[in-house]
C-alpha cells in the first residue's frame, strides 16, 4: 500500500522526533531537563480551572462553529487593550494556532502557490503548507542582523506570480526576533504593491524585554484586507494542552470563506473555549509579569551561554527561545548523543536540532534551539550540562 | 485580495448554514426543534467531567502528540470488548473523528487522487477531501435498496488508477444504513483486488436496532494493511464538544506516517484526553442501553412520518438519522422557509436538506435529514410540526 507524495515530503518534527528515544532511556533511570519544547513552566493560570469547573450543563455539546460567543468578546478585549479593534465577525476560535494557520492556508493558497517566509521559521508552519502542497520560500535572515529582515529588493526577488502570502512569526520563533516599526511598515508596503496577504503569528505578542514595545500588525492602517492575525492562549496564558486559538482579520469575504473550514470540523473543544474565555480576560498586567519572569530566565540562559567556548548566539528581544550556534555541523546527531550517551549523574538536556528550521539542507546544521521554560536556576544546571556535553562531544568527534 | 480555488469550491456546511437565520429568528422570540444536526440530547457520562474535575496538576501542557498512554489504553479495551485487537503503536488520538478522517486523507491521497465513497455521504468527509484537492466519486446507493451497497461490479467500475480508498460511514450517516456481512467481505475482496485502503468510520458502532448486530471492520482478517478505522467519543457518549476521536489502523508504515501531521499539531486537547479515558472503560452495556433509548426514538420519528402524506422514509439499522423523501423538489427553500416563515405558536423545526449530501446537483433535492436526538415526546411535536409545514409548504408553492 503506498502513501501520498505530501506525506512523504514531511519530516518528523525536529522538536518531537527524539521522544521515543528520551522515554526509552527515561526508562533506565536517566532524567532530562527539557529545552526542546516551547512548553512554559508556568502555572496555568488558576481561573481556567475555575471556569471549567463551574460549566454546569449535563452534556458537552458542539460549539458554534466559529466559537462561543464570550471568548469571541474576550478576544475583542484582548485586542482593545492593544488599541486593535476588531469586529465580532472578524474572529474565528480555532483549534490552538495550528488550525488557525491551516485554515487561513487553505483558504488563500492552492497546490504550488507560493509564501514567503523568513528562515529560520517555526517548522510547523512549514509542516501545514506541504501538507496543502503550498510552496514554501525562505526570506534569507542572519545572526549578523539579530534576524530581522533583510531589504525590501532582497524581500521582492522572492516574489513570483504565485506568491500569495508573507508569513511572519511576531516576536519570532525560533529566533526570538521583535520586528521594529520600520520593519512593518516594510512588510506593508511590499504586501499593498504586490497584493500579497500577511499572515501573522503573534502567539508570542507582550513577551519582548528590554522594554521593547512590540505592536501587532493589525494596527497598521490600510492592510485590512491584507493582515491576518493567528493567535493563541498556549504560550502567553502557559494553556498549551487547551487548543484554544483564533485567526482575526478584517478582511470579511475571506473569513466567510475560512468560515466554511470552521463548519466542516464543526467546533473547537467546549470546555477549553469555556476556560479560554477568562484567560483572555486577563488584563496586559499579567502579560507583563509573565514577561518580566521570562526575561530572567532569558538572562541567565544567555549569561551561562556566553561562557560556552565555541558557542555564539543572538540575544533573544522576545518569546522565550534562542538559537545557537555551536561548534558542530551536524547538531541532529549532537542531540541525538545528548539524549543516548552523554550524562552527568544519571542526567541530561534535551536540545532541538535547527537544520529543519531552514529549507536548505546546508543551513542551520550546527545551530540548536533552546527554549528558557524553567526557572533560572535549572537554566543554569542545564547549560552547565549543555558546556561539559560540548566539551565531550568535541573531543568523542576526534577519536 | 483573492481566495484559493480549493476553497471557493466548498459549500458551506447543509447542517450548520441556516444558523444565521435561525438566531435571528430567535431574537424576536421564535423557538425551534433541532433535527439538524446530530447533537445528541442524552447526557454525557459524568464520569467525564469527574476525571476532569480530578485533574490535579497546576499546568495544561501539550499531550503527546499521538495521544496520552490511558487514552490509547482505554480505546484499546473498547475495541477487545469487539474483539478487535490493536497495539498501541496502531491507535493515534485525534481532534475529534474530523481530524481524524482529514490526516488519513492526508497520508493516502495526493491533488487530483481519487476516493470512492456510497451517495449519500457525510457532507463533512467531502469537505475535507475538497480542501486537500482529492476528488470524490459517488457509489450510487438508493432508497429501494435501503442505501444498502450496490454489485460489486458497479463499485469497480468507477475504480480508475487514481483511485486510492473506499471511504464507508458505518453505521451510515446520512442514511442509517448498517451493511451486511456480506457487503463487507464485498468490500474487502475490492480493497485487496485494486489495492485500495478502506477508511471506516465506526464513530456510530453499536448505536444499531432490531437486534441486528455489526461488526468492526477492523474484525475482518487480511485487510491488516488496507483497513483504517475512524472513531469517536462524541456520538455514543454524547460527547460532541470533547473533540476527542482516533485512527486505528494496523498499518505501521502509514500510522508513522500520520504520526508526522500529528507532532506537527503538537497534540489533541489535554483535559479532554483525561475526561474521554473515563467514557472509553465505560463497558458495551452503556451503548447498548443509549441504543435502546435510540430506538424509541427512532421508533416515534418513524411512526409519525409514515402518517405524513407524500413522505417516504427508509427505516434506519442503526445511527441517529433518517433520510425522507419530501414532496417538494428545492428542500433547500423548503428548509429555509420552516425557519423563516412557518410557526405554530411561535415555534417551528430546523431541518437539513439533503442536496449537498449527494455530488449530483440534481439528487436529493427532494429529501431532508432528521435526527432523532431528543426524547419521543419532542420528536412527536415536532414531527407534527413537520406534518403542518409540508400541508403549508405545498399550498404555499401552489399560489
Amino acid at each position: 500500500m503506498q502513501y501520498s507524495k505530501r506525506i512523504l515530503d514531511l519530516k518528523d518534527s525536529p522538536l518531537r522526533k527524539l521522544t521515543p528515544l528520551i522515554d526509552e532511556q527515561k526508562k533506565k533511570g536517566k532524567s532530562f531537563i527539557h529545552f526542546n519544547i516551547g512548553q512554559p513552566d508556568l502555572e496555568t493560570p488558576s481561573c481556567f480551572f475555575e471556569a471549567i469547573a463551574q460549566y454546569s450543563h449535563h452534556n458537552v455539546p458542539y460549539a458554534p462553529s466559529l466559537g462561543i460567543t464570550p471568548l469571541i468578546e474576550a478576544i475583542q478585549g484582548y485586542f482593545q487593550e492593544q488599541s486593535v479593534s476588531f469586529q465580532k465577525n472578524e474572529i474565528i476560535v480555532t483549534t490552538g494556532s495550528s488550525e488557525a494557520i491551516f485554515f487561513v492556508m487553505s483558504a488563500i493558497c492552492d497546490p504550488f502557490d507560493e509564501v514567503l517566509i523568513p528562515e529560520p521559521f517555526y517548522v510547523n508552519t512549514v509542516t501545514f503548507m506541504k501538507q496543502l502542497d503550498v510552496v514554501v520560500k525562505g526570506i534569507p535572515t542572519s545572526v549578523h542582523d539579530r534576524y530581522h529582515l533583510p531589504s525590501q529588493a532582497i524581500i521582492e526577488s522572492k516574489i513570483t506570480p504565485r506568491t500569495k502570502a508573507l508569513m511572519i512569526t511576531h516576536p519570532n520563533n525560533p529566533t526570538g526576533t521583535v520586528y521594529s516599526y520600520e520593519e512593518m511598515l516594510m512588510l506593508k508596503e511590499i504586501a499593498i504593491k504586490h497584493h500579497l496577504y500577511l499572515v501573522v503569528d503573534e502567539v508570542y505578542t507582550g513577551i519582548v524585554y528590554d522594554n521593547i514595545t512590540s505592536r501587532s500588525f493589525a494596527s497598521l492602517c490600510g492592510l485590512e484586507d491584507h493582515v491576518i492575525i493567528i493567535d493563541s492562549v498556549s504560550k502567553r496564558y502557559s494553556s498549551c494542552g487547551a487548543r484554544i486559538g483564533a485567526i482575526a482579520s478584517r478582511n470579511h469575504g475571506l473569513m466567510r470563506e475560512i468560515g466554511k473550514l470552521a463548519q466542516a470540523r464543526l467546533s473547537a473543544p467546549t470546555l477549553d473555549q469555556v476556560g479560554a474565555v477568562s484567560l483572555y480576560q486577563l488584563s496586559s498586567s499579567f502579560i507583563e509579569s509573565c514577561a518580566s519572569t521570562y526575561e530572567k530566565r532569558r538572562n541567565a540562559m544567555i549569561n551561562s551561554l556566553l561562557e560556552i567556548p565555541g558557542c555564539h548566539v543572538s540575544i533573544p528581544e522576545g518569546a522565550f527561545y534562542c538559537l545557537v550556534d555551536t561548534p558542530f555541523n551536524d547538531t541532529e546527531a549532537f542531540a541525538r548523543w545528548c539524549v543516548e550517551e552523554f550524562e552527568v549523574d544519571n542526567m541530561s538536556i534535551v536540545v532541538a536540532p535547527a537544520q529543519d528550521f531552514y529549507l536548505e539542507p546546508h543551513l542551520g546544521r550546527h545551530q540548536i534551539r533552546l527554549a528558557f521554560v524553567h526557572e533560572p536556576h535549572i537554566i543554569e544546571q542545564g547549560m552547565k550540562l549543555l558546556a561539559q556535553a560540548i566539551l565531550q562531544y568535541s573531543q568523542h568527534l576526534h577519536f
